[in-house]
């Protein structure tokens, strides 16, 4: 599966806020790409923009596998610059600061997991943005194995496919699908651009029903 | 349903904390007026007093409705000074930065929700207090309805009555029946003056069981 | 059944942090021994390390008891230094700020419980740690009954015994069983000072694939 | 709120069965007209077709009420041939025996409650038509409240009008809005005759695929 | 702790149904008495009365113990004749076909269990009346351990002391304490006598909220 | 991925039971094989042996899909002799009568499904077994997607790779690995033996300690 990557997406994505890309996706018969709300940032200031490298998880069948971390490590060793990972549902710590510096130092702009990350405050010093759904000391081995990455996924009650586009910040997390990115993008500025105006009418006491009507945004 | 405002009650409220006033509730047989402990503030500071403007909220039956937000903005807008809204269970996204500019225009001390709020950080950067079951950048358009505002509703797991006396602060929300808000306000101010005493007393290593036999305060 | 407290133990458990010692944990054959994961600190700092005192609760039969707070009161009487008190499920409020008092008077550590507290801003205020699954204002008389104290209970999905070792930190808490604290305690330490090379390692460049085969550190 | 109530409907629905219907509300754009799936009949052959009183229930504020089950009591008596009380979330049980005997002597085709009955051995020996959340011995009295009846409710996660069409059988239970009626019967009565022949094919071993191709049925 | 025992207290227990006597229980003060509704019998005829002999349950530490199985064997030699045994909270299989057979010859009358049970089929090809939370295959080996029998304990979110009286059947399970036990049976002997007579007045047609006026009794 | 199909596999494991196999599988340290509680068969008699056909489904993006259940379908026609479908979480009905009649053609042996189905009392009148999370009449079209078939799932938060050997029964749903199959099944043939001894012992009077001191089974 190829997917598009043009060079002004992500710049372009980061500059937005997930509310205003959410509604476009609705507006455009996308009703399903905000993930389950309980995945939350480690920290309020955490962003990412990027493409996802999706990987799928799975309960361990054994407590000692073969080769511990083999399929979480490959994933790890595949980044590349402007990527997302984004990690299907899972029960135990998939993520810590280790893998954090790894991340990084390949270009990764960020992590979301349905599951747990630990090295907690290791991962908020750094400023490593990371969504996940907690936080737990246990480690992944012998409790998660990683199937394959770059595979569909369900993460938050979403599908992701690789190479989706990926918005994350304070109020959630958003996927773009790679198909409607340019058209969503074109909306979302569009959108943004008419929203000071309405604030500053609602602040000087326009009624919230006749500021709808005027200017259709809310 | 005309309720009794009386001038003094909502700023005597404001002076209190909601572990005392639950306490009286407890004493005076209104066991059950404490929210559900998953409804939190945004900010730790977040605190309101007031009274109930309560809305009846559900799931939209349809996707693209003939009157968006209708019952939604009609709310916002019957909001007086000193009000509190208080909205009924519901699944998506009901609130933002820019209805909470509108309902601070018009006086209104908070919002508590038993659902989910957008536009987290600017609300934030607001100071406006809004209390609520988690964050979701998902709009309400086509995901839920308003049938009406200052009808009897359930607000985490709660009664709440329109001008029923509301308090949230750090440790929850409770809700005060008109009917009892004077003698609740009442009670709950002779406790405040007792808890000095206590605090001190185990500080100074009096046994907690000795201090509760002696001033029956805990 | 008494229980061994060697004086260091405490001490060298302080520097250590909750993922090492759970990875430990896991390698000796312990692998049910970290507190479910909705089990938070009041504020990011706390970090408790101690010995079990447990507190058995049950939901109450009656709302007004003979002897309001009785077993709550003694377990909090029985504190001792180096102690942490644990308390098995319970669905209200069972810890506030003066009991927070008595509790440091004694020399306790801090306090896990799996429910709620309340006087949140003003425990937070002390630094005393508190763990806990969420802040809810509802007192606890009428509500819980605590039957007694250092007896085996279960907290957040763990079977703790009195004086287990407890190691609450902003990735978890972790129970080590008494009979393998020694062991614990010196395997985690050496763990810890591997950790530094592959750290550095992977901000090189090196690829986490490599740096587990050659460090089995991850 | 006038709802229209044309003499053939109820009739027709009850030759249909929730999954057909379910199917055409979808194409017609309701896609939320289906009860949570824990709502459950108590025994395998009740099925339900009538139009919706509603019943709107809060928890109680006080233990021991002025005038106990007066809001219930109204609901029941209020009731008319070919009507399906309808009750909105609530934690106790709502419904038992007695209940049942007055509701079938008034033409009450069955009763849809977001929450727990009792007495229900008997109420299956009645063969009156429950669906459920779940059984549980406890009174409704100072538990439950009813608030008024006929008015707009969510129940299983679904907003029910005064006067919608409800049908219920073993697949679940569905909400048809007044105003979509009749188109929902015609289409319904029409899916059905195309199924007779689609299960034969597959019968006699023609693929999936070609099947759903032929004949759009699934 | 000793408990009275009277003679004919299982007896006449069993003669009666947990509706009524949770409604007798909730007048006494008692309103926290009844399981949570997920614990359900095997069979619909399943009906236990008798006396609580209370198993204290918690998770395992070590998949391998040094003697499996210990407590729990215990816990079954332990059973007398009219016991009812209570099992507190667990995640896994705590009971089966060859427990049934033993549990039987010792003249227990059912059991109750915060858990789950398998060889099920068997179970209830026995008549033997189990109430649990599910059904489960997998062994407790390795997964629970029992601390303690005739312990207080909390099944189904209910405190349970030993010598309690239990009173299961469709309807739910509900714990008498043994304190209130002879004022309970009394009240809801009482109880039973007026119900027919209500529930010929509704089936002639008497309003639910005539009936209950002239009765008291829903 | 090839995976061996024996010949007398599913022949001596439709012998067999779920607890035996599942306890066997323990003590090959396999001990996350048992799916969650919640997949249940459609009625009492259901049992299934066989080969895991696994389906991976997603949310769907799309309300109207330009290929409606493609995924579906062609997994349906995958389906060989002695095939089990096992289907990964999914929030919708996936299953329903055609699709029970095109499967059984084909020679499946049943479905298991982290889902839903419909259509439940035809196929509970064909006898045709279905596991699953409950009953749900809402259509697959336009709420779920399959990504692909055979291909590693997770269903009842346990890792399913096609090819492994299912068992479901009343007592819940175990998965067999491939590479252990030969092995589990001669374990479980000889606990299965010793089985009938401790029964009679116990039904005789022999004490549950002495007998799984002698005999070594419970």
């Amino acid at each position: 599966m190829t997917t598009t990557r043009r060079s002004d997406w992500v710049e372009r994505l980061s500059q937005l806020y997930t509310a205003v890309v959410a509604d476009v996706l609705d507006r455009l018969g996308y009703r399903n790409q905000i993930l389950r709300e309980d995945i939350r940032p480690l920290f309020p200031e955490a962003k990412i923009a990027g493409y996802a490298l999706t990987v799928h998880v799975v309960p361990a069948a054994e407590i000692a596998p073969a080769e511990p971390y083999k399929g979480e490590l490959a994933a790890v060793d595949a980044l590349q610059k402007d990527d997302v990972m984004v990690v299907s549902h899972c029960s135990g710590s998939f993520w810590g600061e280790l893998l954090s510096t790894a991340a990084r130092y390949r270009g990764c702009r960020g992590v979301v997991i349905d599951g747990f990350t630990r090295d907690t405050q290791k991962i908020i010093g750094m400023g490593f943005p990371v969504f996940c759904r907690g936080i737990h000391c246990a480690d992944s081995l012998g409790r998660l194995d990683v199937t394959g990455h770059n595979l569909p996924i369900v993460c938050g009650d979403v599908a992701v496919m690789p190479g989706d586009l990926i918005l994350a910040d304070y109020d959630g997390v958003v996927v773009v699908p790679s198909s409607v990115a340019e058209k969503t993008l074109e909306a979302a500025e569009e959108k943004v651009r008419g929203e000071n105006l309405v604030r500053q009418k609602l602040a000087e006491g326009m009624s919230a029903t006749e500021a709808f009507k005027r200017y259709g945004i809310l």
